[in-house]
């Protein structure tokens, strides 16, 4: 069988399977999930020398990819967790979102159900091959798996551990994973919209765009973020100064990271000194505008690319803005809209910010990096969207869905 | 100026218009509405004038086509009527989906916003140009409205009436229309992924997929439907015949109309020379399979094509089927997800019927001819969704929004 017949094959068994995976029960469901822990954690020995073929391959790779290939007794044992803690959330498929009754008698109940079949591509990460397997499997969406070249031999094995487990209760069609490494194939599945649904890839922007570009189905992206922190005039100079370290520093190399923070002119010269020196220590370098650096002597100035940038690091601009207009302005042409924060004690300034911004998620005296799924209590998480069609945010398992319309009557016909 | 700057010029001054009329008072959206309406009303015979125009520039077409495209005075009013009804419906911008508050004691907040600039693609009816640009306004979208070029001089001075009424209250550059008949524009127009979140195509099946197949900006689409009704064995047949009647020949020629008629085989004698008879008298053709001939002896034999075709047309072809699963069978293979009903007294084969049968509305005792906006009481419809991501069957201003998340915190920070 060629490539493409194999690829265009195993997307159309996903589909053949998915009716059935979409009215599997929740009980039959979890008692995958679960099984699907069990043999992880039984099988944690094939598994580790299977994904040391893949670190042995891949040796010449920089220290940090080398390290998101590699997998561990503890990490094993994390995606087991991962998804028996799916087991445990509550399933959204059946949930009757709305109902209303028309006057003509007519009963009208939104309900949600599977988005049918999802197509995940991601990069060397091997957990994530249980995680999303875990997510569409709970969704009641069958899905199609493309992981990284570099952990081919640890995706396949997984891929076969938890479709072994789960078989016994889902179809086994429901859970793919194309099986080869040659690039042909991501544009073969990117084609099969007459089996495919929607396809969520997972990974760095150039990845992301490029599948954007060649895709005949739709994508939800996760494009990262340049996320902004506002200190207004009314704000809390401690808690801004908690507020911003927590945001830019906690964990720099992930979206919800600011890497701009505007402070308005009239705290600039009490709460700048006080949070550079407090960056400084953490580690952060600082680039600032020239009003800014008049009470930032050490720091070096921004340049316009600055403004722009997701560094994904210890780096950060300020700028000092005249107004909390100007930093409305400045967001909305500079922030990418996945998070940004106002840190005030004023209630209408607060109101007036999270009104004129139009971001997937805004806060208000807390910090960006709860732009999370988990932290949103989704206790699960696919990604975060950056689309502004069907979801948004952070995406559980209700992101995962879509709903139909069931309208029951007693002969209503139409006149 | 060439074509393709001056279309994406329109489409960035959009893009530019959407914040402020994001941010724009329901009273002063609903100001726009009831100006527009009035101003239709004041200059209808300029754009009667225009509309003539059109209309004899047109009259080599087919008359059907020349219908869509006359203007009446009655339908400049029904224009306006349109506008003023949609300024009576309530504001889905600011709607709080949900809340809750999370044990750190972040307080979230689903809020629904509009989706920002909507591109809608359209045929030959002139009322499209007040219609959708309404909807898009009420629900605090820039729209960039392309017409069909039949009927550009109408499509202009519409556009026209409506923006300069509107302009009182809202930004003027939120209502766009491309001013060219050149089909290069929509090319250009469906490349701008930057200024347009969505294109929402109105008009054939060909439109649409031409639409989808060239698209960078997300296309939801509503294609036609191959609609089925069942008629279970626990039906009150006198019911059925009633409904099967008006789904497939009050209107025969949209999209939930019923193209196929599933009959179980235990009612079959009685059934269907009863609603055979209502049929031909209401003008119907029917094509049987071989064992309903049996019953019905006028009707021709359906072919292997006829079970996958929409009619659109008075014309119905017929099935018996063994059980309810059989008729699942059929509309999984030959529906096309739009709509489809049982007919049943029998309350667990209408669940499990509308468990099975995965389409965008599912009715039982009632006509499909419901799926509808207006029916399902939105008080406006943009189309039907045939698309399962973001909004799936009758869209109403609901369906032209997303949301974003607003968090209100004390101070906290990610551990």
């Amino acid at each position: 069988m060629s490539l493409e017949q194999d690829v265009v094959a195993l997307c159309r068994a996903a589909r053949a399977a998915a009716p059935a995976l979409a009215g599997t029960s929740t009980a039959d469901k979890n008692a995958a999930l679960r099984a699907g822990a069990a043999a992880l954690r039984a099988r944690a020995g094939e598994i580790l020398a299977a994904n040391a073929a893949d670190v042995e391959a891949a040796r010449e790779e920089a220290a940090a990819f080398v390290d998101r290939l590699t997998l561990t007794p503890a990490r094993i044992d994390a995606m087991a967790v991962g998804l028996e803690q799916i087991a445990d959330l509550p399933d959204p498929v059946g949930e009757v979102i709305t109902r209303w009754t028309r006057p003509n008698g007519l009963e009208i109940a939104q309900v949600r159900v599977p988005l049918g079949v999802i197509g995940i591509i991601y990069e060397s990460r091997p957990n994530v091959t249980a995680d999303a397997a875990g997510l569409c499997l709970k969704s009641g969406n069958a899905v199609v798996l493309r992981g990284g070249r570099e952990a081919f031999r640890t995706n396949c094995l997984i891929a076969d551990v938890l479709a072994d487990a789960a078989a016994a209760t889902v179809p086994r069609d429901a859970l793919q994973l194309v099986r080869t490494t040659d690039r042909e194939a991501v544009r073969v599945l990117l084609r099969q919209s007459d089996s495919v649904d929607v396809i969520i890839p997972r990974g760095g922007e150039e990845l992301i765009r490029a599948i954007s570009e060649s895709s005949r189905i739709p994508v939800i992206q996760h494009f990262s973020g340049v996320c902004q922190l506002y200190v207004d005039r009314a704000a809390d100079l401690a808690l801004a100064e908690r507020l911003c370290l927590n945001a830019k520093a906690q964990r720099p190399g992930v979206c919800n990271a600011i890497e701009n923070l505007l402070v308005h002119r009239e705290v600039a010269a009490r709460f700048l000194p006080a949070v550079g020196a407090a960056l400084r220590a953490a580690g952060v370098e600082i680039r600032g505008c020239p009003e800014s650096l008049r009470h930032l002597p050490d720091a070096r100035p921004a340049t316009d690319a600055d403004w722009d940038t997701e560094y994904l690091d210890l780096i950060l601009s300020i700028r000092v803005v005249d107004s909390l207009d100007d930093a409305v302005a400045f967001i909305r042409r500079h922030g990418s809209g996945l998070a940004d924060a106002i840190v005030t004690t004023d209630r209408a300034a607060a109101d007036r910010f999270v009104a004129a911004v139009d971001s997937a998620a805004l806060f208000v005296n807390a910090s960006t990096r709860f732009t999370d799924g988990f932290e949103f209590g989704f206790g699960a998480e696919i990604g975060i969207s950056t689309n502004r069609l069907h979801a948004r945010g952070p995406m559980g398992l209700r992101e995962l869905t879509t709903y139909k319309y069931v309208v029951r009557g007693t002969g209503q016909i139409r006149e």
